[in-house]
Formats: structure tokens, C-alpha cells, sequence
């Protein structure tokens, strides 16, 4: 069992609603800060309308989920939000600048003992280290949206980080119900990404360059490798907006993945922006690889 | 329906013996022609061993798998294999000059009209047309390993294929109950290749420079997107030796891929070549990743 008990969350959107509200349900005690009044009257509410995803996904009761909720509070008085803070989890924008100021800021008002941990998706925590005051105390621990069911969380230190406060990462992230992915050295996209991101870009090479169809393309993988769904039908869940963002960011002008970009930019100039749009390369709620004879013909 | 009912498989090595068989086993005449009688026998006792696979994988009766050998003949005579066949499916050794060479006095055997397939993993249909007499009449059909369960053909033609005749191994390929796999212009590794050497290269480097474990790198990817099995439990399929002469091949000295081949290497010394040898990444026949503990710490 780990020392952390008090738990602060340093940005309430999408993904430090889900971990701090984790943190929470699983018994941690939790403050969200957020920059304003308004920014933690949104961060609330989100928080609070993961009810019905955890009564749905994970059989959790009004009860347990009451029980979570009373863990909880939100402040955007930073000083106030860390002043007991076992551990400080970081959520705020994927900005370096935003990121720096932060730290810097945090550096001067948690106590010295407290961990830092980042969730950032893009940087390594020797980015950031020099600013926290506690470099041995700082590391990233990355999630996956929707955590309670995608419940990884992705370990990295930098080659600063205390092996004993690594571990108690890894610890924390086992109480709060995650399965922790221990990465041993620094690396860009984390594990998943790392795996993922060739993959997609080389469906994105067969299907830019009119090699073979999306739906080609994820027949191909879902019988080739058992796999549920393949990797068009990954683009739909990430979203075209976000593929074609992080695909410009990576390749730049490189003319090999020019051709995909032009076609995804057709399909959002259309509205077909993935799964949450309803459409993306296939038409939901009943995408046409969920159906068994898709794999047969 | 086809026109195509007399088939030749040519080469009656580990593929070949299956194509050719289950070619037959689906009503088609059937004949394996190989270099020499000790090749024929050999390709004969083959076809004969698949009868337990296909009673334990696709529930096929006795009858139904006598039914198939009647429909099969076998012979080390080029002219006397090839003298009525409306297809020739070529699974000879993955050697150029071998390949141009079987081509080339094939052109001079074969009825004018007959259609020539080729089985080739690695070289595009171009590679072999000028040998062919017919680049018109010549495509590459590529199968998987285990055909009557990895039931997928990839259909590749050259800019000279015509298009009536691919249509015609696109029918020729379900009539023989596979799903075919089309690709629309030529492509190094087809479709699941070209998928899944990003992934396992990305993994590669993920063990082989220390910075994530197999064990590891596997369950991020199961969790993350659902796969049965994760990128270390493939190479364990593929076969480390397999997967050492691939990067070799694709690599070169490039030193990224250095760490990882030493340590596929050190494994092999050690005799763990994957699942044929029950050790590999992991151990068989009840392999970690396969139990449900397996994603959950």
C-alpha cells in the first residue's frame, strides 16, 4: 500500500474529470483545481455526469458512485488545492508553455515531499523536470480516455526519477484500479502510441495511395490477427479531426501522407469526423465490421 | 462461377501442398507438380497429413476428405502437368532466379489461354510478367500459412493484368473458400504485411532497446485495442528464426534494429525459437497472455 492519500488534479477537462473521479471512487481523497470559478464549475459537472458511465460500464451502484463523489472537491485556489497533496497529478493543457508556468508555479507552493506525476501524451518528463524544484520526485502517468474501462496507465520516469518513487506510482496506479505499463527509459508515445501510430500510418499509405479500401484494409487485419476491429475502424474511435492533427504534426509536408490527409479533409468537409459523429469510414451505431459476415465475403 | 476447373499447383512444399489441396477438397482437379519423384512423394505425403487438421479445424468428415484426394494427382512431368490446366498457381522456392526460370518453360508448356498465379511473398507480379508470355494472364494469389482456417488471398495484379482475368482469381479464390484480399495496384507485402511490420518493428525497438518488456509491450496492446494477442505472441507465431532473416533482410546493419536481433540471437542459441519449439517469448502450450489473469495487473 502507498502513502498517497490526498490526491490533487491540476486540470478538470475531459481526461482529469475521468482521474480524478477514479481516484476517488477507488477511496483516494481528491481535489480537482482548475484556473477560475468557471473552469471548476464545468470540471464538476463533468465529474459529476460520469454516473451513468459507471452504473453502465462497470455495474458501479448510486451508492458506490455517491461514495466517490463525497472524496471529491474542486478549488481554483492553488495554493489551497495543494497544501496537503500527497500527490499532485497533472492534466492541464498539452502546451509546453502552459506546462513550464505551471510547474514552476506548483514548485513554489507544494510541500517538498509531494510527487508530481504528468499526464501529458506528447512529452517526456525530462521536458518538464528542471522546473518542478523535484526532479526525483516527478514522472509521467499517462491514461487512456474513458479510464475506467481502458484502465492502462502508462508509467515513464526520466533518468532523474527516484526508483522508490517510480514504484509508488506503479503502486498508486494498482489501488486506483489500473494496470500499470512500466516503461524502463524515455519514450516518445509511451508503449501504445509507439505500436499504434506505425500501424495506422501504414493503413494510411494503403489507402492514401488507392493500394486497397478501408474496409479491405480492416478485413485484412481483423482476420489476419483475431483482432476486433482494424485500423480504419481505429481512426473512427480517435476521431479524423485528431488523426489528421497528428499526422500533420509528425509528417509535416512529407508527400507520402499527403494523399491520405486530402482524403480525410474531404470526409470531415462532409461531416463524417468519426464513431462520435455517428459517421466516419463506416456508419454507427452498427459499423459494418461488427457484423460476422463481414470477415466471410 | 469460374471457368477455371483443372488447376495446377506447381511446387508442393508446406503452401503449396495446402493451396493445392484445398483446391481439391472444394471439387477442383487438382495436380501438384514438383522438380522430381522424391519431390512428388514428398508433396503427397503432405496432402495426405492434413487430414487430421482438417477433421480437428473444420470439422471435415472422412468421406468429405477422401472426396478431396480423389480430385488430386501428382507428377514430376512439366508437360504432362500442365497440358490442360486452366490455372497454374506457382508456390516454387521465393527465389528470383528460380522463379524466372520456372516461368520461362512454363510459357512454352502451358495452352495459351491458361492463367498463372503466383503464391510469391515477397516480389510483385511485374517482377515475373516478362518471363510469362501472357502478362495479361499473370497475377499474384497469396496465401497464408494453415489455408483452411488463415482463409485470406491476396489478389495483386501488374499494370498489365487484365481485368477480367483478376476478376476471375477473385471468384477462383472464394470458389475455393477463401476471402479474397484486393489490391488495386502493386504492393511490396500486400496488405497484412505492410500492417504488420510496422507494428512488430515498433515492438522490436520497444525490447530491444530496453525500454518496455514483451510481457509488457503485449498487454498494452491486447488492453488497448482488444487483439487476442500482442506483437511478442506474433513473433512467437511467425517464429524468431522467421522474424531474424525478415529484419535482416528489410534492416540491414541499421543499428536500431542491432539490440533486438542480438537478443532474437541469444534466444535462439537457447533454443527457444518461438511456439513450433513450445518456448518462445513465452511458454506453450499454455502461454502467460492467454490467461485472463494476464491483462489484469
Amino acid at each position: 500500500m502507498t502513502n498517497i492519500h490526498n490526491v490533487t488534479v491540476a486540470g478538470g477537462g475531459v481526461l482529469g474529470s475521468q482521474i480524478a473521479y477514479q481516484s476517488a471512487f477507488k477511496g483516494k481523497k481528491v481535489t480537482i483545481y482548475d484556473i477560475n470559478d468557471q473552469a471548476v464549475a464545468a470540471a464538476e459537472e463533468r465529474v459529476k455526469n460520469l454516473r451513468d458511465s459507471y452504473k453502465r460500464d462497470i455495474n458501479a451502484t448510486d451508492e458506490q458512485f455517491d461514495a466517490g463523489l463525497n472524496n471529491m472537491s474542486f478549488t481554483a485556489d492553488m495554493a489551497e488545492a495543494v497544501k496537503n497533496a500527497d500527490l499532485v497529478i497533472e492534466a492541464v493543457p498539452e502546451k509546453p508553455s502552459i506546462k513550464h508556468d505551471f510547474y514552476q508555479s506548483l514548485a513554489k507552493l507544494a510541500p517538498e515531499d509531494t510527487i508530481f506525476t504528468s499526464n501529458s501524451s506528447t512529452y517526456v518528463p525530462s521536458t518538464f523536470a528542471p522546473d518542478t524544484g523535484r526532479p526525483d520526485k516527478f514522472l509521467n502517468m499517462h491514461f487512456a480516455n474513458q479510464v475506467w474501462l481502458n484502465n492502462t496507465a502508462e508509467i515513464m520516469g526520466s533518468e532523474q526519477t527516484d526508483p522508490k518513487v517510480f514504484n509508488e506510482i506503479v503502486d498508486y496506479a494498482k489501488e486506483i484500479g489500473m494496470v500499470p505499463i512500466v516503461l524502463k527509459k524515455e519514450q516518445p508515445g509511451y508503449v501504445l502510441n509507439t505500436l499504434l501510430i506505425p500501424l495506422l500510418n501504414a493503413a494510411a499509405h494503403l489507402w492514401g495511395h488507392d493500394i486497397a479500401d478501408p474496409e479491405t484494409v480492416d478485413k485484412t487485419w481483423m482476420i489476419g490477427t483475431g483482432a476486433p476491429m482494424g485500423p480504419f475502424a481505429i481512426f473512427d474511435v480517435v476521431g479524423l479531426r485528431t488523426a489528421f492533427n497528428i499526422t500533420k504534426e509528425q509528417q509535416g509536408d512529407n508527400p507520402d501522407f499527403k494523399p491520405f490527409m486530402d482524403k480525410i479533409q474531404k470526409m470531415m468537409d462532409e461531416g463524417k469526423t468519426g464513431k462520435d459523429s455517428g459517421e466516419g469510414f463506416y456508419t454507427y451505431p452498427n459499423p459494418a465490421f461488427a457484423d460476422p459476415d463481414f470477415l466471410k465475403a
